[in-house]
Formats: C-alpha cells, structure tokens, sequence
C-alpha cells in the first residue's frame, strides 16, 4: 500500500530566466500540489538551490524525479529525509498586542523567539526553528489575533556523514 | 532617468492548484528575472503569502502589479519598502573544518548563528538577518570551503505603523 506523506525536495539549478516556471510548470502539469517553495541563490553565484515540498506517495516521488532530472537546468536532486536532515523554517507574525503584550511576549520567549519590531497596538515576532515549531508558535500567537504572517516555507540540507 | 533596482513583492494568494505555476509563468513569460521567491501557508490553511525579489525600474514595477493583479488567486499585492518593512533571510551553510573549528565558530558567533549539525569534518551553521547580513556570512565562510547552502530568499512584513 502507497503512503502519502510530506516529502522535502532539494534541487541544485542553474540560474537561467524561466527556471523557476519549468519547475512550477511541472508541478502544475501533473497536478502535484505544492505545500511550500523557497529558493535563493547559493554561494555560487550562477545557481541557486530550491527547497519544494509536496504531498505524494513513493510512486509520485519517483515520477517527480525522473521529470526533474530531465530539465537542463537542473544540476542534482536530493530527497531530504527527516532523520538524515536538517529542516528548518521561518516566520515573521504580526501579532495584536492590546492588553495582553506579556502574555505575548512569554510566548515568544519561551519558544525564544525574537521581537523585531513593537507599535502601540502589534509587534512583530519572529521564529526560526523545525516546522512543526514554526506550526506550534503560530497556534499559539492565534488567540491574540495576527494581522498577518509570512512562512519561507521549509528549507534544509543533508546532515554531514550521510553526504 | 528610470532606477533599476530590488523590489520586494508580497502576495497574498488563494491556496488554488497551479497558482505557482501563473505566478511564475507570468515573470517568465516577460522576462522579469525573479533573484528570490518564498511561499509557505498562512495562519489561514485557505491562503499563502508569496514573497518575491526582482530588480526592476519603477515602470516595470507598476506593469508587475497591474499583472498581478489580474489573476483571480491573488488576493493582495503589497511592495515591501526597506524602511517600512522588516526583512528577513534564513540560511544553513554546510563548511568543512578540519584544522579551522575555532576560526569558524569566531565567525558564527560573531554574527550570533548557531551551528545546527556537526560530523568530523565539517558542520552545519545557521543564520537569521537582513539579506546583507546573510550574504556578508556566507562571504566570511567560504574561505573555509562549503560544501552546500541553501537560502531561502527575502520574506518579511510591512511595519506595525503603516499597515
């Protein structure tokens, strides 16, 4: 039986206009959902590295593969596994605070979080850390009521002796 | 004289199937190069908030917008000015060390990261800032050799007082 769990896709690409739309197409074409996307340049400057999370069973992950490894500006794939990764993400919550900035505010130490910007009414918190933390965090800044929110979506490479 | 220069673009979309794919179609099919692009889920399972960096002058801003605009996914556009916004970037870098542990934790502490993985040769580092602060870490880490990195491109919040 197929298992249909989250999978953590790292793609090595070259830094060529219309990359990010080959590799959007893809997804789109087959209708494989994306639950996140994050891409920024490496230290070499002519590639940059993706970070794509999709839903899909064992059978999907290999198709998304195979379709991958056929565009040219693809230089290396690697399915990030949770016990051989680091996974990390971020966020920045614009919380409300009137009344209740220290309730708030023991929140965001106790996950320690920071506070990177206060106005009479809101401030903005931010959270590094694993994405079911980032999940955790934004449950628990809800009741006080966020104005708005920005995830960069789940990012991570390969731990050390596993490369 | 038109100034090209970085723009940063946050959007709001509906969680619809393929609304990456339009997005990105729609950069690549007028050849706006896209140096960065970030997406993850909101507190609101229904929506997303994109955030995108391109070099632009301000006419092609405007025609981006206008552009945006028109798909019925996006819900709202707003361009993040770095003196009104909080911006943030997230990085791993993945640096060997054989001989230079000491001289690399200078540089990690120094910019208050953390290392997140370590094996015996090399480690993982981790890093939250501005996009300058980022990119001035990587530089103060290459020497030593890296191995990968991955960002996760720009993402951030307008300011409390001018929402």
């Amino acid at each position: 039986m197929e298992e249909i769990r989250r999978r953590v896709i790292s793609i090595l690409v070259a830094n060529n206009a219309g990359v990010l739309n080959k590799v959007a197409g893809l997804f789109a074409r087959r209708a494989y959902n994306i639950d996140s996307l994050s891409v920024g340049e490496t230290e070499n400057p002519d590639t940059s590295r993706m970070t794509i999370v999709v839903h899909a069973d064992d059978l999907t992950l290999e198709q998304i593969k195979n379709q991958l490894a056929k565009l040219i500006d693809v230089i290396e794939i690697t399915v990030l596994r949770t016990a051989a990764a680091v996974l990390r993400e971020h966020v920045l919550v614009h919380v409300e605070t009137d009344g209740h900035r220290a309730d708030i505010m023991f929140v965001v130490d106790t996950f320690r979080g920071n506070v990177v910007d206060i106005s009479q009414n809101a401030l903005i918190a931010e959270l590094t850390g694993s994405p079911s933390k980032i999940s955790a965090f934004i449950k628990n800044l809800k009741p006080f009521g966020i104005k708005s929110l920005v995830r960069t979506g789940v990012t991570g490479l390969q731990r050390g002796d596993t490369m």
